[in-house]
């Protein structure tokens, strides 16, 4: 069935249901907890809350940040979800609210809209996120944009407490979590067509489709005394330039110490570097802080790396050694001039 | 200059100039009033408030909601902030951040990038608005969303005070602020090119391209003691259906009290009555409450109008009278399937 057969309203009746939302609202039936007024009204109204408010947005485009026939719509959803979810863990917060702008072509399937639905809904009970409606629009290219809202953590005297780009010190080490470029690999796989031949290429592939976000390292590190971080989407180098831009340091990455997975090595053992280096949408956290405290983060079984340090030096970062001996620049993904590089189709 | 040959970071630079937003983020840059992170981290953190927070989004989409070349990009970025703030002045709250979303074909003129975010600027310096970031993403359409916040007016004893569509009772009077059919009659005469031909041509396009939002009209009811309303964004029968469905009564409209301006009746004295009731895209407020509180604000100078009462009975929309004699159901604009009705290219 196509959007133009059910209307927009009846889309929107649909998709609620997916959400268990109640939809349309009568004045017999109950406002979700936390809400003053709920979906359906002009605006929705949240309870007061004494957290401070963290907000970002972003948006998928067809054909952009992902191919449709060749990326399923349930992880679409997934993934629309979770790059917001990751910003909230690059500021050590905790998500809370997402409002969904769909622009649908009217010759859209209702079958695919509900399957990106169910693919939000996924991620958002993942990370205790609740969908607080949103705005459905005709358009001749599909588009998902989120919108979302989250709490900052607090200090032990109450304070307001972020992760940061502009908090590095030089002599502080740099880290990351989890392991980089899976994700620039499963576009690879993705884009040859070798995205289901065997465990690794599947795990790659999960990683680009279906990122994890790192809600729970990011108040982890925050609440261990780190105060510089962000998330990884366009690639380390790049991404490391800019905190030493905000922070007004230089960062040094020891190549060798990237930390990559095994299925990264086994099917790229070539790129596997320079995937790592610069293919972006890890979604892993980039942070910076005192040694002492990553040691104690690692001993406590956090998931994260120390790869390199921030040096008093001009707002660069210099990658060192590296076996496959290439030079590797900050420039990483860049929406309207590097559109070949790492981490988008 | 395209869009392409400056990079997404070039132009997120240019844009935040014309917003007076520190950009990129330094350890030197004060972070602007009401804000612990600004724009150019991973996501914005505000400070805390004890406000009930009023959120809402909505999106232009070039060829749907607005023809380039026709409408000047000025124009569009204001209408893009305005109807937001419209939503939020519909839950009788004030407007504060908003987030920008622009999807921006790579050959798109950086200039006319300029004039939209001026149209912005300038709409929300007339309403109070901060914008606080938000993303730019290549994209083979241009659309722009907004998702913006509100904080929620309180009444005498601290409580969270909102209009809602479902609070209308039997036996309450349906009020309209300013008048209806503008808009729509400015979309007509965009299509037939008649656009400037004379003063009242001008101002008809002027609420189409440049609509207002009802700010502190909502605010003033609301204190008034009105607890149901919404604005006029889909026509005016089928937005009353929505208050009559939530509240679960009839709403009978007489025809003849509607208010139509001077250059609505000059310039379609044949369509004037329908562009009014299904035209859309007023932006006025549509309220329900006790006709003793609206005859106080209309002494107090407020531009409100009694067009009819709400009822006993199905939830439906009954238009009575009209001179034109015409039969008008509660069908408005739907995104996907009446598509060549009202308030809408």
């Amino acid at each position: 069935m196509r959007v133009s057969e059910i209307g927009e309203f009846g889309l929107i009746e649909l998709l609620c249901r997916e959400l268990a939302i109640p939809y349309p609202p009568a004045s017999n039936v109950a406002t979700r907890p936390g809400f003053v007024v709920d979906v359906g009204d002009d605006a929705l109204v949240a309870e007061p809350s004494d957290e401070a408010l963290i907000w970002t947005t972003d948006t998928l485009v067809e054909g952009v940040h992902f191919l449709p026939g060749r990326t399923p719509w349930r992880n679409v959803g997934w993934k629309a979800i979770a790059v917001n979810v990751s910003d909230v863990a690059a500021m050590g917060g905790s998500p809370r609210l997402a409002l969904v702008t769909l622009c649908l072509p009217d010759q859209f399937c209702v079958e695919d809209a509900v399957d990106l639905y169910r693919g939000m809904k996924e991620c958002c009970d993942a990370y205790g996120v609740v969908v607080g409606g949103g705005d459905i629009v005709r358009s001749p290219v599909f588009t998902v944009t989120v919108a979302m809202s989250g709490g900052a953590s607090r200090g032990a005297a109450g304070e307001v407490c972020t992760l940061t780009r502009g908090a590095a010190r030089a002599g502080d080490v740099v880290a990351v979590t989890g392991t980089l470029g899976d994700s620039a690999a499963g576009v690879r796989l993705l884009a040859s067509g070798a995205h289901s031949e065997g465990a690794a290429a599947r795990s790659l592939v999960k990683a680009q489709e279906r990122p994890a976000a790192r809600i729970e390292a990011g108040r982890m590190t925050l609440r261990a005394g780190i105060r510089c971080g962000m998330d990884i989407s366009d690639g380390l180098v790049q991404d490391a330039g800019h905190i030493a831009r905000a922070s007004g340091i230089q960062i040094r990455i020891e190549a060798e110490k990237v930390p990559l997975s095994p299925a990264l090595r086994s099917a790229f053992p070539d790129d596997c570097l320079e995937l790592a280096l610069t293919g972006g949408e890890d979604y892993q956290l980039l942070l910076c802080g005192p040694r002492a405290v990553f040691e104690r983060l690692i001993v406590a079984g956090l998931d994260v790396t120390i790869v390199g340090e921030a040096v008093e030096g001009d707002a660069s970062v210099v990658v060192a050694g590296g076996a496959d001996g290439k030079a590797y620049g900050t420039e990483g993904w860049d929406h309207f001039r590097s559109l070949s590089k790492g981490g988008a189709l």
